[in-house]
């Protein structure tokens, strides 16, 4: 660093840009010119090889997971990081996995920028649940079965997360449940317990849109049990209500057998 | 038409395609490919000029909304023209405003081309909610706030929609309304009745992402009068329980003040 580096001659500003689930023809076209004009690049841990090779080589790229950022404690040091290199007068990007507005803490780091003066804006991303829903051949909403679905979360900073179990416990309710992995045993009791269906369908996609993306297609009685069979280590999402098509069709062939 | 085509010699395949909120940055680049490979391009009538300019130029590009296609009844023929154009070999792209797994009547479509024997994939797209979102600075989740948030569609093919209003009434939950203007008298209604506080945030975003787009801050007793009086005619997204990041700051202000 030079010592007399003379004030930023135009102002640094912050994109909070949704890197999608990991596929890299899953940015959007915007994303992608983000990362290509890009001084500075600040990215989650779970952002994929091949959509960091897509970052302007001129621009410096950290990692917000590597530096010894926890998962809690980390998140006042990510905002600094940010601020600091927007001060200087960097275009920033804050590059987060799916999509920065759902299970992001997009406000936490809105908070910084705007308490610095800084300028930002949003850059939406595909979310995990679209593109699961997209694997499995299925959709989030569906005429006479469900007109509303939910995106929620397995825990919270708190534990285990609490929910609406009662309605989501009903026939017929989908609901795409992040961070659902270390929780599944916890949603699955309180699902059964507020009378839900074990025989419930149940759809784990891990590493949605990847090359290695796996489907577990189960039910709600044996989601624990099969969770830990299949070895599930990368990201994954967890819906309830779905099965993945070809099952689907599947058992209401078997269904109407039975009948 | 010539009178002796010959059988296609590879055989047609149809991409359910999200195009995004409307603006062709929002494309996925994947979209994109798709759109400019494709032979037949059959589009919502919502789908923007912008995007059906990037479509291949010796494309067929039909639009699904101006063919004497109705509503509900529309459906069936729609299906048909999909699986017509894909039987004669033809790489289609069934363009869906958004998401075509939110809300858009996807596996109707799906049914009728799987039961053709024909093949196909979704491409996700960025749903209105998060353009929405985006636009107005706030997160669909929020730590503290929310860890789950809901997708609804104010009316269904019965009419307005019913759902768990009394838990859609308690404080700090999230919702997005997918076609909630006509029914926006019939929510406010049903959630003040399950014990809503009538100054629970409400914000519409109409034309999210486009160069029209409009944003209307009001609260739930005053949705009706204010999407009245603003004449929303756009496509138009209705969040319950945010507001948008200024005027939000500016209520915690002002709450202070009279605390």
């Amino acid at each position: 660093m030079h010592a007399d580096i003379p004030a930023p001659s135009h102002p640094g500003h912050v994109a909070f840009v949704g890197a999608g689930p990991g596929d890299p023809d899953l940015l959007t076209i915007r994303a992608l010119r983000a990362l290509e004009s890009a001084d500075v690049v600040i990215h989650d841990r779970l952002v994929t090889p091949e959509i960091l090779g897509l970052v302007n080589r001129n621009a410096v790229l950290i990692d917000a997971g590597k530096e010894g950022f926890g998962p809690s404690a980390a998140q006042t040091d990510i905002n600094a990081l940010i601020v600091q290199h927007a001060r200087s007068g960097a275009q920033v990007v804050r590059l987060k996995g799916g999509d920065p507005t759902v299970f992001g803490r997009l406000d936490e780091e809105i908070d910084a920028v705007d308490a610095a003066g800084l300028g930002w804006h949003v850059v939406p991303g595909i979310t995990a649940a679209s593109a699961s829903v997209a694997a499995i051949g299925q959709s989030l909403t569906k005429r006479g079965r469900n007109a509303a679905v939910r995106f929620l979360t397995g825990h919270d900073m708190k534990g285990f997360a609490d929910h609406d179990w009662r309605t989501l416990a009903r026939p017929g309710e989908v609901a795409a449940i992040y961070m659902g992995k270390k929780s599944a045993r916890f949603i699955q009791g309180r699902l059964i317990m507020h009378g839900a269906d074990r025989a419930t369908p149940v759809t784990v996609i891990e590493n949605a849109s990847r090359p290695d993306q796996r489907i577990l297609a189960t039910t709600l009685d044996r989601l624990p049990a099969d969770l830990a069979r299949a070895n599930v280590t990368g990201p994954a999402l967890t819906f309830l209500g779905l099965a993945p098509r070809a099952a689907e069709a599947q058992l209401a062939h078997s269904r109407q057998e039975l009948a």
